[in-house]
């Protein structure tokens, strides 16, 4: 499970509720659920990172719905051997990138509670869904192939012209601040290797970063940096310190790269 | 579980270590930790929200216990084919209005840890007796039946006089905020239908309120209205934002509905 | 698992995939994942606190780690039937004061994943080996016996000189806030069982506190005392208030004790 639900409600007890009545032997394990309200980014963020760590046939469930009640459509996805269900809001979009994938909407009332609220598919739509499927329920029975499913570049950079003393420069996003206040930014580290070898500054809040540490353990308490995060990104971070915190910046605030 | 203890200390834990070492099979599901602390009528709320969505034979423990080391009792509830471990304070009666029930003290030490805190009982009564009852002890072996068990009216608006313009008045009150900022009031929507049909005011903080939406994609970023939430009550939302932020209200604030 | 990975990123998540696709089988249990970031007496604290109530042969995952990336060790610790599985920053102190033990470095690459970054051993260390752990590998099998580990003496006040009026004095330590504003002492009850008989003056922050209370039910609400904690060190405590507010103390802040 992954949501925007918080720990303080019954939402997410009561999601835990439908999948043990319809599928007691279903194990559920939570993911997060303190994405940032209505933050579809955040979630394809911390689906992207965690998905690909569990065993083929695992069923993640990912729920940040801002448009619950409209049209938005409830889809299942299948990719790599894993299935995913979640509003069809782009949520998705970084295990799209990642994976071979195909998706379907959720459209047979067999697989959803029998009264649909209008503010919590969570309950009445997702977590059953989960739950048919964890009993053996066959993907093609839920509903047909889509292919106007969203999908957003939530993790491309885009290339920018040089400034006078860089040869190259792009823009690119926060994409989360971890629990450590590090700015996970949306620059794959394997496509911007060039930061290994060549002089660069990243900017972001009013901060100039012109340093890349290897580990935590080389730097002092207090300094700032760039990283190579567990999650394959570049990250702003800051030694026993919230580097989040120094730049005043959030989620979705823009960074800019240049390599010299 | 539903408790106020919160994510950061070892207090869940140690409950829940106590069940796998009596009950190794049991599978312990989270519904809240995050009820505020002390607060009986938000976890009242909470587990009368959660638990109706879990199997029959789920055993449902609430330990939010500002009484605890007093005389106040333990008890054991059976309602609709599930069970529930508790103090008894009141925190179970939006359970006992939702169905019909019998109400045991926890009396019987052999489902009791030998040492008996002052202050966790959560540890050292409320989660061995879970974890004997998941064994299949009886209900009956844990204590009598009693009838003065507390009960208190949460989810019950008075009746006020009329002002002049209105026909009919009521006084309820704020249940929970939720995650989302909503205010989620003891109104039934089941009970005050002709909020659909007539003119209404509702008054909560500073703000009076005279729309109703029915799903917030009709709704623009901002705005504030009544909606029939998730749960089956009225509440107080804003799209996108949070209700509570606006009206400077939080739990237990008085919210006066007017028809006309 | 007790880590101080938060709530609201993608590490608890991917430590639990990567669980469930070695051993399938394992009941992942969270114990805490709110540890203030890097405090490492913090999480002493609560894994002390909460290991006990488990059942013999449970593996105890703690993941609080200022130095990852360093060259400090992942242990393999063994201690009354118990495992633990940690880095070597005496994060395991207080269940080595608890219990006869034995530490193993974990140094066999066969029980870690292929690739290790520099900041999340978390997923790439702890949880593979404490998921070959519960399939059955043999803890020989992971490192060879070492005997320089980590141990802080964290639950340890020391002897001060007494003044004027007093005939003991000590020098103590908050170990932890808990969720309900208590200060928990490392003054364990035990040995300082003379403030049940003798006069004695408790001080934190500007405070003074002269009362030992039984139980919450015997104080007012906002009275601050002392109090047993359900963990067996001296609290100090305020009812249905936040004592760590009154103080204005946290976690670390010294604690004098002088008994008359």
């Amino acid at each position: 499970f992954t949501t925007d639900f918080g720990h303080s409600d019954h939402f997410v007890g009561a999601m835990k509720g439908v999948v043990a009545g319809i599928a007691p032997q279903a194990r559920v394990i939570d993911i997060s659920h303190e994405v940032a309200p209505y933050n579809v980014t955040e979630a394809a963020f911390v689906i992207a990172e965690a998905w690909q760590y569990f065993p083929k046939r695992t069923i993640h469930v990912v729920v940040v719905d801002p448009g619950v009640g409209s049209s938005r459509r409830p889809i299942l996805a299948e990719a790599a051997g894993h299935f995913f269900v979640a509003p069809d809001n782009g949520v998705l979009s970084m295990v799209f990138d990642a994976a071979v994938h195909k998706v379907r909407v959720i459209s047979n009332p067999k697989f959803m509670r029998r009264e649909i609220s209008r503010t919590f598919h969570g309950r009445d739509v997702f977590a059953p869904a989960a739950a048919h499927l964890a009993n053996g329920a066959k993907a093609a029975a839920f509903g047909k192939l889509i292919h106007d499913y969203i999908r957003t570049a939530i993790a491309r950079p885009s290339r920018e012209s040089p400034s006078r003393n860089s040869k190259d420069a792009w823009r690119g996003a926060i994409l989360k601040i971890d629990r450590f206040g590090n700015l996970i930014t949306n620059f794959a580290a394997r496509e911007f290797a060039g930061i290994n070898t060549r002089p660069f500054e990243m900017r972001a809040g009013a901060q100039r970063i012109h340093r890349l540490a290897l580990t935590y353990a080389e730097t002092d308490v207090g300094d700032l940096f760039v990283i190579v995060g567990s999650s394959g990104y570049l990250e702003i971070a800051a030694n026993q310190t919230s580097a989040a915190s120094l730049l005043g910046c959030s989620a979705g605030a823009p960074v800019e790269l240049d390599l010299y």
